[in-house]
């Protein structure tokens, strides 16, 4: 298939480069030329670059994946005289792959639907080493007949493909997933600094919640205690993994998508505030477990 | 061996009859006369009844077993005149089974330990269910040596038999596993409503879930969500299971031990709270996966 790919960042990149190792053309744009030179250079002249977004939109193209950091990315991208939705051929399917709010994501839907274009959100998880492995878990909301015709090209890129329901539902299962992550990591926290704080040996703590009602992903695949579990990032100083102002930007959109719909979100709205302060006391770029700092004995 | 039980409630209750099944003698007592009048009875005549803790302390007993509501009624049981420690045999191995804050567990095994007797702190979870089946799991905290000597007593009326470490331990890990528990649930709560409310399926968003990073046992065994699972309290009215007023207990020492020892727990003690207004509503007697109704759009 002929794909644009726009959108070349630490996850866009390695996820266009794995599609081009499928088999695919590949067409790339991003704002940042160094990222376009990048992917251009590790594809070995393979991949095409352009000049801006109306350039691709109008080669003709099977597919335009994008992946960008927020809602005003994709806005920007989407629409306009000049965005995908303006110049794309009806034949091409779009598929937008950013995590943004479930309300944009419906906008898109809405206006892309209005002109006869397939659309599909379809947000992941894995983060840039699920991206790099081609291991990402894709959660994809539109058309069912759109998602069973795609559902190979994704897997050219992940492993778990979920078709969520309507358009919008990818993003509504991400915003919720990660709501509940964002709390289960701090309250994970929470229970064991009050152990080790109470004189529990933190491996045998955690051995009994990981067997009990308590366990949860936080604690039996990526606790936050340093020495409970090797290759996490609690035990190599918060490096790597997934960043605490990506976390607080997830809890973000939960907090609005919430809003959106009058939906009381308790714990949620907490934890996007200890995310916050966490990261104004300048920890913002190590992994979010590291909010587990924010309670324990220094 | 000769058992000692006080305390025939809905937890020891079936925990005495285990233990009689498995052999052993059985004298017991309870405040209650129809509570031991029930075990007798359940016992065919074999199970002995005492007239109070006094006489039974004095009944040159292998083991004495109690399982009391809360740390008032523990300390009335072992302290004082007529209470365990002064009356009992220094032979006699004492295992406290009653959920109680940690702090006063410790004061029992200093009290003991100066008088030279053995005793061990031994929560459990499982539930009455749990207790019927001999599948409870016990957190033990106390002396090592005296620990191994019991652990095939412990097998008598439970499946998963851990080792804590020292005095009071055994407290501390039920109290950390309760903890991020209680917030578990509200916070799949919290996803699960969000979710629905935005329009996804409660099944398709509870099956992503259960595959991600949010996965949970609130939300892979116990999920709230009514329908996503069968066999859970959920899905038949919130009837038996844990009692939210159970669950706020829990609640309650965690944040006293968290007290003592001035370890924060936010989103603990937003928990706490939450039952808190939820039982003062009027859902005490309901299991604690009902709190979703506290978020649900009724």
């Amino acid at each position: 298939m002929k794909v644009g790919f726009i959108g070349l960042g630490n996850m866009g990149s390695p996820m266009a480069m794995n599609l081009l190792k499928a088999g695919n053309e590949l067409i790339v744009f991003d704002v940042v030329e160094a990222n376009v030179a990048f992917v251009i250079d590790q594809s070995k002249q393979k991949a095409i670059s352009c000049k801006n977004v109306y350039e691709l939109a109008n080669m003709d193209l099977d597919v335009i994946v994008t992946m960008l950091p927020a809602s005003q990315h994709v806005r920007s991208v989407y629409l306009g005289e000049n965005g995908i939705l303006e110049n794309v051929d009806s034949n091409t399917v779009l598929i937008d792959s950013s995590t943004i709010d479930p309300q944009t994501a419906r906008e898109l839907h809405t206006l892309a639907n209005a002109k006869g274009i397939a659309l599909l959100d379809a947000p992941v998880s894995g983060g840039t080493a699920g991206a790099q492995a081609g291991s990402l878990t894709f959660m994809v909301g539109g058309d069912d007949n759109t998602f069973q015709k795609m559902k190979p090209f994704f897997e050219q890129m992940g492993k778990k493909i979920f078709y969520c329901g309507r358009a919008g539902n990818g993003q509504v299962a991400k915003v919720s997933n990660n709501l509940l992550l964002g709390i289960s990591m701090i309250a994970t926290a929470e229970a064991m600094t009050l152990g080790v704080e109470l004189g529990m040996d933190p491996v045998v703590l955690a051995n009994i919640i990981n067997a009990s009602s308590g366990r949860c992903w936080s604690s039996d695949t990526y606790n936050p205690y340093p020495g409970v579990l090797e290759s996490t990032p609690a035990s190599r100083g918060y490096t790597d993994g997934f960043g605490t102002d990506l976390m607080l930007k997830d809890l973000g959109l939960a907090c609005e998508a919430a809003k959106s719909v009058k939906q009381p979100i308790m714990l949620g709205g907490l934890a996007q505030q200890i995310y916050q302060a966490f990261s104004r006391q300048g920890n913002g770029h190590l992994d979010f477990s590291s909010v587990i700092n924010f309670f324990k004995n220094h």
